[in-house]
């Protein structure tokens, strides 16, 4: 009975949650500019509502009296339990401090960036670093800092698995990306099309890989995201002058709407049918945009649609050799190639590290950030817009976030060798059949929702612990043939 | 001190109301269709977490403590004092059978109506008229039944109001409404346009009235309503053949945005900043659709902007005739004229409170309102479909909702009278200025949200208690004119 009881409780607070999600939705997407004071409003009563139901001594009791009869039951109670812990040890007054800190951190960060001076940002940072800290030390006092920030994030891969994978992509990309900077081939771009034309290839992008306009929907947001449930997920996308820059942004964003839409629907509003963190997430999106929508297979498939909506004359080859583009000198994370972009996740994750650690000062952020910047890119950005004040995250009182692109992107191409046991992924594309890998990726990784931790979820669906291995070997075979290196 | 805690619980319930706004209208507007499970349980969360805020014994506290300091205090008190009564009279277990039963009800009546078949909505109806009855027993024991729910949507101007108003204006309609139907005179519809047409025409509308679209959006929705805050408050319309559909009751939806748009800022989430019920609201509406775009001056403006938007050459008589047509037979409530609007709504004023207080059965509801069809319209409707069950309001388990728009209509031209005291609004208008005419509301009716009661309110911006005069006034002029009777 109690477990019973225990779960109402839960699905109240996780439809609270999805209520929030559905603001900011329509924040981003469907709002007049003049409505934000109420939404800023809207949303924080939201959040401190969520945060009362949890903390509530009932959720306590109730967890306590709960006795759980199977796995699934299990699972759902080490879940609450966890969240429960970590959100009662911080006192109320911090959480409301945080939360007041980050709302009015926002259009500071955002006027620093336009006016490129870091200074500006700089004694908000200072404060957000130090609430941070304080949070950590309540949270899990028994690790780092960074650490305790971190499993925020990502609860099940631990702290040493990101250092691991990150400082193995470091050590084994940078030479290949010194080769491909030395090769000669230099793929040409594709044209640009309007806009009208780029929606065609998206919508039909989206129409042959399967996305279920039953339970979602394609808008354009400046910054394209995800968001929903098993039963309403959504994807945004923006326009820009590379038709690929949609193409791409947009698989990706449909790739983190399956997981969400593969969740099973009985299981809505328990941690059953919730999403397993953001490592797995981003491993979603980009196994369809890097291993499905970067092969050569998918423009073997595409290029001719693509050509049909745009009326283009692009060869497969071309499209292909000019979704895999490696640009050498590219500040910005979210604009970088599939190889470049782990350098920069490294550089955020060492400063970020060193800053919560107390081992750098805020002023010295933006001076770190441009060595690290030269050692990890080769170069330095020409501005603090570009380099320290570029992400919103810190802004947001994120610390610990960054490490999760890349060890997506790295189980992401451990998933695909994973597939690729199983089906031939090549044919299927060339062929437009993405159903079968659509069905493996359910089978295996959505319809579990969190039942597993992260470590045995990733063992069950690919049969090893997440390492950076598959990765290098999927980069070194397509950047040696894209790039004759 | 403990005025300012009870005010930020008032505007904490507040914005979880408004959230659950923000839900329904993107259910309408824009969610795909597979979203419904997640939404209804996350619609019926908040209003459960709505509901547990303010019948929770620190409401109380704080309303028994809180030492209001001057009127706009003690109109705060004042309302949540009574939200706060009607809602803790009220068990628990009644409120939550009535949410379940209420959204089951929604697709009986919906299958029932499509199939024409009142006797499948029966049962349902005969289940939420008890649960009714019962709730208005806890809620006022000291006044009848369909009174203590009359006053959930009405809380200060009282049934007999209601009565007085409603009888008036069918002592004096009918014989106008016989007087047009003899005459010779039948306006000519205006010619269909397609919908990019009409949508060019609403939007030129909106924009020259003055709806302001840095806080508000148009949109199309199956059943156009208004919804939002004095920050973001949108409009949906729909387009059907005839042009002056969609732009009537575009006119209709912005004159509620108006109002909510002129709510005090600074008083948002208190009852200060919420609209005076839906007499008031209804009575903005109708001043803009009735009062503004069906008048003479309004189509000598528009008539050009019309002809321009659709490349028609339609003259200001013409399209004034078209707008004010007096249909003799039609049994869709919402499709009705000024005229017989009242009818329609006297129908089910008589039925609904004969209902609630036990004098007619739910079996005999059809016949009764066909018969009372027959009595107040001149005939009897086709079906039960296009008769006893067209309207959702019951099927949202609201008796006593209807009148309201009669009530809103009357107070319409009441305003209007008003305001005409003060500005000539035909020459205004006729000038395109619609700013004096948006002042004047503002600041006789809007700005003050709920800090009057609303006869008090109504005696304050038209001199005069509620009545049918000046619309009976209004309509012989205005009709006596059209059909030279």
């Amino acid at each position: 009975m109690s477990y019973g009881e225990l779960v109402e409780r839960v699905k109240k607070i996780s439809n609270v949650g999805h209520a929030a999600g559905v603001l900011r939705w329509d924040q981003e997407v469907m709002m007049p500019e003049g409505g934000t004071p109420a939404r800023s409003k809207q949303l924080s009563t939201l959040s401190s509502v969520r945060h009362d139901l949890l903390t509530d001594d009932r959720t306590g009791e109730l967890l306590n009296a709960a006795e759980p009869e199977n796995d699934e039951e299990r699972a759902v109670v080490r879940e609450v339990r966890r969240e429960y812990d970590r959100a009662t040890r911080v006192p109320n007054e911090l959480v409301e401090e945080i939360s007041e800190a980050t709302s009015e951190a926002h259009p500071v960060w955002a006027s620093a960036k336009e006016n490129d001076d870091f200074d500006e940002f700089a004694p908000t940072l200072e404060h957000l670093v130090e609430l941070r800290r304080e949070y950590a030390d309540y949270v899990n006092p028994d690790v780092p800092r960074y650490e305790a920030l971190f499993e925020e994030f990502e609860p099940y891969l631990g702290l040493d698995t990101a250092e691991r994978v990150l400082s193995t992509l470091r050590d084994e990309l940078m030479p290949l990306v010194d080769d491909v900077v030395a090769s000669d081939v230099s793929p040409e771009p594709l044209p640009s099309v309007d806009e009208d034309a780029q929606e065609e290839v998206v919508r039909d992008a989206l129409d042959v890989l399967g996305y279920d306009k039953e339970h979602g929907r394609l808008d354009v947001a400046p910054h394209p995201f995800s968001t929903g449930t098993q039963f309403d997920a959504r994807v945004t996308t923006r326009y820009s002058d590379d038709p690929l820059d949609a193409l791409t942004s947009t698989v990706h964003e449909f790739g983190h709407a399956t997981y969400t839409l593969g969740l099973p629907r009985d299981e809505y509003g328990t941690p059953l049918g919730e999403a397993r963190d953001l490592t797995v997430h981003e491993s979603q999106s980009r196994f369809w945009e890097n291993h499905v929508a970067r092969t050569r297979a998918f423009w073997d498939f595409f290029a001719p649609r693509f050509n049909e909506a745009t009326d283009e004359d692009v060869t497969p080859r071309r499209a292909y050799e000019a979704v895999n583009t490696v640009e050498e000198r590219n500040p910005i994370r979210v604009e970088a190639d599939e190889l470049t972009y782990h350098s920069h996740i490294l550089l955020r994750f060492e400063v970020e590290r060193a800053l919560i650690e107390g081992e750098i000062e805020v002023d010295e952020v933006p001076a770190v950030w441009n060595e690290k910047h030269e050692e990890y890119l080769g170069f330095r950005p020409e501005s603090d817009a570009q380099g320290a004040l570029q992400d919103i995250h810190w802004s947001h009182g994120s610390f610990g976030y960054f490490p999760t692109y890349s060890l997506g992107s790295a189980l992401a191409a451990q998933v695909d060798a994973a597939v690729r046991d199983e089906i031939d992924v090549d044919e299927a594309v060339r062929e437009g059949g993405f159903d079968g890998i659509r069905r493996w990726l359910r089978d295996e990784i959505h319809t579990h929702g969190k039942r597993y931790e992260t470590d045995e979820l990733v063992r069950r669906a690919t049969g090893d612990d997440l390492s950076a291995e598959p990765f290098l070997k999927y980069a070194h075979k397509k950047y040696g043939e894209v790039y004759s290196v």
